[in-house]
């Protein structure tokens, strides 16, 4: 069915399913290519599942689908069974590889499913679209009558981990996949050597893991065990060994093969560094032809990341004997060694019969047409690379690590609609990468980072283009992070651990509600800004401060910010409910942030961090209450009131030792300019009045975005 | 130090710990067979460990405890670093076998710990110790100032998870192999074939695994990762095959190896099956040499348990050619038929230099004397067993898929003080098994049941035959609870997941804190009798009802209890202010089960099961709250008062469909006998009053025991 008949039968189903209507993606995240409501929902019972072939791959998912349909819909005697047709018509490879078919067709009526793909990867996505339907809470399990028409938009859809900087043992990495699978990611992108660490077993070289890993490193049996729990799932794994830079953890065992002379030990600081090989010393290839053809024959997949990226050049401009070499061979400076290099080692990849992945850095006109560009630069330059005939990847946009909200990634376009590349450069798009750098996760704290917000990162790259809407992106990504849970995430589940490492065991104590709330409405400093605040941190230093039990995107905050656009935006006079609604809720901020920094944390030692950002919820509380009282009084603020509003809130802000911010600065400042402005308020329109607001809120020009 | 110097150590130590005094075993669980204060408590900060030398097991251990430390630590900059010197004497087998030494002495005191060691297997133990001396919370991080000197009781400390009838993957074995090693549990028994499932792979009888597990079983991969994995932590994994009984998953593949002819599928029911290998056929064995020698080379253990329970003889007697057999052998009808088979599977089991384990039913004289009998009858049997001259464990008294408390496994005793085993033949009882069969876990609920109470069957094994307080049991059970959770298991981190089951997605819904009371009010019901309330259930039934939300040993309800026995036995009057307690208390109850009837139970479908025991709560606290205004307005109850009241709480503790009992209902039942017995309360000593109130509450004797 063509989505243009969508609104028609949306229409007639809206009846069923909620008062407000069917949103289109239903409660499907990634949101299907092409769905249509058919009927009204109807109650689920159990799940009886037929097939017409099957092999290892869909016997798994389809147990895994009868195991968290079960545990869903419970041993209900009394609802209708679901009987779901699954047909296929050709299996793929048992490890999956680019650009295999995964589109599905689904249609649900009360009674009967049928599912429908060209091949098993398609009928894997289609098993968990119906998962994502079927919803459980008051009245019972109950499902769409829907029809589903789906496909990707972009065949790579990554999650690159980063093992290196923080070690991250197999079962991280396998209750990562399974939540991969969730949301129809299909590439899991491990990074494997680092400064800090390298961890993946060397057969030939065994000096390297040894020297370079403090013991923590995958085996090569772990890998082939990782490699199948991926496949059975229709993941690939692409390996990644940073070369040349990124290289201390190399240099450890073979200092000989540095720009410079060692000797070197494991990096624990974070950052980039100097240590890098030597491409003018042919024992470096040597290394890299044994390693690298070992790698080569333990990761089936036909892609190689070599990355590639902040190389400083430090060493080699200080070796005599490297800038010998460059003038002797006629090299472009330290830029034209590094091309020679990566041509050394597609050279070898390639006997491998692999085609070499790396980081913007790699690129140049040399390169091979068959290399890969993995842009941590951004969209621009992966048009740059997508023009020159390359294919390209964007990571750029999908920095998990940095802690910013969903909502920026969701809007991080790989492909804009306005994009100047033709058809076929477009096509050189594969698709792009979420991102998570470990200098600030623990195996405790990664899922918090990695999820729910992977699952908006997902959407943009499965979905198509037009699939925008942010609070609608929210309202869907709450549901998937239960079906994340489910699958084995502990993004939720780890919460009251990590509020332990600061309170200690026991729970059950005065104040920690108030700890709770405030928690909830902090978040993690942004971008690298956690390395400035907390300087004495590294590898070393276990991650269970405040900044931990924090996480990125606070919900509570989120709905405080929208009910401000309420009180501001939502029509031309204030609503008096949303108001009180934003009184009441900061003096219930400010009791819990005066409770928390006394007595709990004159108590407890680890809560001491959490002073500053109470004092300032207190502070930022007390002018949000100010501009309320304002605006019920219909009093504008005065010049100087609005001045010193503005300052209390620059310095809530500030950076204060816990690495951790107040998203409701954003929302309570626009709270104030509307205050001061409100005079103006009835003689605008919506936009002028909304940027007479903003330009108030932002006297000296909005901050730059991220 | 020996123990006796220990009380006046404490008391010098107890001022500088808590106000009630230091107690024997301080935190730590099991309780270390030798261990004083030295000193006041001291507060910890990071840990820095120095070693003589080290092994893999070794270095792996210390790693785990730098991270645990560090987590629980944080990165307190100020407080001063504790250096733990650690040294071993030599190093045990990769793999261990029974009777490794596991001792180790561990003194701390500020700034300085040392653990010294054997053999890094009792390194591990004190490592664990030192982890669970530690404790955060309230000023931050201390350590008491300590000298332990610590062993095992007995060699063999074993769970067995049975995943045979509902199967159980990788990570719920890896998960809770963490957690054993936490409470020093050093047997993993795995019982690897049921009538519902085989769950292991045969290379040379694969046809056993494809069609007898749905897909379901280890692979032989699996296992040397698991047997890698425990041996890592210490742990050995005995498998287990059960035959000739139990066998319905063999004979599915194999028809002609059963005792009558097939068919056979998938056992799905519970129960005991009649299906069983015909020990006539020489093709049994000539299966069983392939398979067993197969499992033989596979799992390096020493010994093999064969199983050997239940055959309940219907297929023997039902084979007249089997019958003949017997006759002609001169066999003691099947019991002899059943020894002649033992007798050719140990034949079998010492050609590969194996020895055999078996339930108790594979005794018989004629059992060679290096067999070893696994109880599931009790001491009894066991002491037959050892004065027999063979080895013996016991599992009966720890099963805890029975869901008794705690207390009941704790003071299971393998080898009573009045014994009359001589000491040779106690020397027999090489320790005992936790077993968790799994007819009503699945990997969501399995830790939830194993967890935290086998850690007091891990103290029954480990700890002197004294410690055996109970109270004190419970105290620190709730501390190493986390220290379980920190290890990996979900047994806590889980209950939300089960709510969800309930009420589906959404927790933040009125009437959730309700039921929350409810369920933590609540434990599933004892012994087999789910089976027979919910005869629907079966292997394909997901476990997500109210029973499987719900966990043994209700917490709140021991509290109960505690505050009932004050106010009966706690002085020669009430305690009023206990009294008042009460009442609140079974207001709060009253009110949460009405919230629970309506309108929860309404609103969502699986809340339904919630209503009898509701209703049970409310007319419970109904009949607590007669006799408590009865004791505080000194006017017994009449006798028809009590007959009704006593009538009531029988009617509250029928079988109600959802499984699930209010074990309140016994100290309920005490307080009402109190309120009815009172006018006789000055007149009696205390324990006249006791044995009074119990007559009373039990006018037809006291139900059984477990």
């Amino acid at each position: 069915m063509p989505l243009k008949n969508f609104l028609a039968i949306c229409l007639f189903s809206a009846a069923g399913w909620s008062a407000a209507g069917a949103p289109l993606p239903f409660d499907v995240m990634p949101a299907p290519a092409e769905a249509a409501a058919t009927g009204p929902r109807f109650a689920a019972g159990r799940l009886v599942i037929t097939t017409d072939k099957s092999n290892p791959r869909l016997a798994a998912a389809l147990d895994r689908t009868r195991q968290r349909w079960g545990a869903r819909v419970g041993s209900d005697r009394d609802a209708p069974p679901l009987t779901l047709a699954v047909a296929v018509q050709e299996f793929s490879p048992d490890v999956p590889g680019l650009g295999e078919d995964e589109s599905y067709t689904l249609t649900v009526a009360p009674g009967q499913a049928t599912l429908a793909a060209a091949t098993e990867l398609g009928a894997l996505h289609g098993l968990e679209t119906l998962l994502q339907l079927l919803r459980t809470g008051a009245g019972g399990p109950t499902l769409p009558a829907v029809e589903i028409r789906d496909h990707p938009r972009f065949p790579w859809r990554g999650l690159m981990i980063d093992v290196g900087r923080h070690w991250q043992p197999l079962e991280v990495i396998e209750r990562n996949l399974d939540a991969m699978a969730v949301v129809k990611l299909n590439v899991l992108h491990l990074h494997l050597t680092e400064d800090q660490g390298f961890r993946i077993e060397s057969l030939t070289h065994p000096e390297l893991q040894q020297l370079g890993s403090d013991g923590h490193y995958f085996t090569q049996a772990d890998i082939r065990t990782l490699i199948a729990y991926a496949a059975l799932r229709g993941i690939r794994i692409v390996p990644e060994f940073d070369i040349p830079g990124h290289a201390t953890s190399w240099v450890v065992s073979h200092p000989e093969l540095a720009s410079l002379a060692g000797p070197y030990g494991i990096e624990r600081q974070w950052g980039v560094f100097n240590p890098v090989l030597d491409p003018t010393n042919e024992a470096t290839y040597s290394l890299l032809a044994d390693f690298l053809g070992e790698m080569a024959a333990l990761f089936p997949d036909q892609f190689m990341h070599i990355g590639g990226d902040e190389n400083n050049g430090v060493q080699w401009n200080a070796n005599p004997k490297i800038q010998a070499f460059i003038k002797e061979s006629g090299l472009p400076g330290n830029a034209g060694l590094h091309a020679m290099f990566n041509q050394r080692v597609n050279e070898l990849l390639a006997s491998h019969g692999k085609r070499l992945v790396g980081w913007d850095e790699i690129f140049n006109p040399l390169l091979p047409k068959d290399c890969v560009i993995d842009s941590w630069r951004g969209t621009e330059a992966l048009g740059l690379t997508a023009k020159a005939g390359l294919d390209g990847i964007l990571s750029n946009g999908f920095y998990i690590d940095l802690c910013y909200p969903a909502s920026d990634h969701y809007l991080t376009e790989p492909v804009p609609a306005d994009s100047p590349l033709t058809a076929a450069e477009r096509a050189h798009i594969l698709g792009g990468e979420a991102t998570m750098w470990s200098e600030w996760v623990s195996p405790e704290t990664i899922d918090s980072r990695i999820w729910p917000r992977t699952a908006a990162i997902a959407e943009r790259l499965w979905s198509p283009r037009e699939v925008r809407d942010v609070p609608e992106m929210y309202r869907r990504l709450a549901i998937v992070s239960d079906r994340l849970t489910e699958a084995g995430s502990l993004h939720d589940r780890n919460q009251d651990v990590m509020l332990k490492h600061l309170v200690g065991e026991n729970l059950q104590i005065p104040g920690i509600e108030s700890l709770r709330a405030l928690i909830a409405l902090l978040e993690p400093v942004k971008h690298y800004q956690r390395g400035s605040e907390q300087i004495w941190c590294n590898q070393l230093v276990p991650l269970v401060a405040l900044a931990d039990a924090v996480r990125p995107d606070s919900t509570p905050s989120r709905e405080f910010a929208g009910r401000v656009e309420q009180v501001l935006f939502g029509g031309a006079a204030i609503d008096g409910g949303a108001a009180a609604a934003l009184s009441q809720q900061m003096d219930a901020w400010t009791s819990a942030a005066r409770e928390i920094i006394d007595p709990m944390a004159t108590v407890y030692p680890a809560v001491r961090e959490a002073i500053p950002p109470a004092k300032a919820l207190i502070a930022a509380s007390a002018v949000g209450t100010q501009a309320i009282d304002s605006l019920g009084r219909r009093r504008p603020l005065t010049p100087s009131q609005l001045a010193s509003a503005l300052a209390t809130l620059d310095r809530a802000g500030l950076p204060n030792g816990s690495a951790t911010e107040l998203p409701v600065l954003k929302p309570l400042r626009l709270l104030v300019a509307g205050a001061a402005a409100q005079s103006s308020r009835a003689a605008s329109d919506a936009t002028a009045w909304r940027q007479l607001v903003i330009s108030t809120a932002y006297p000296a020009g909005l901050p730059p975005a991220p």
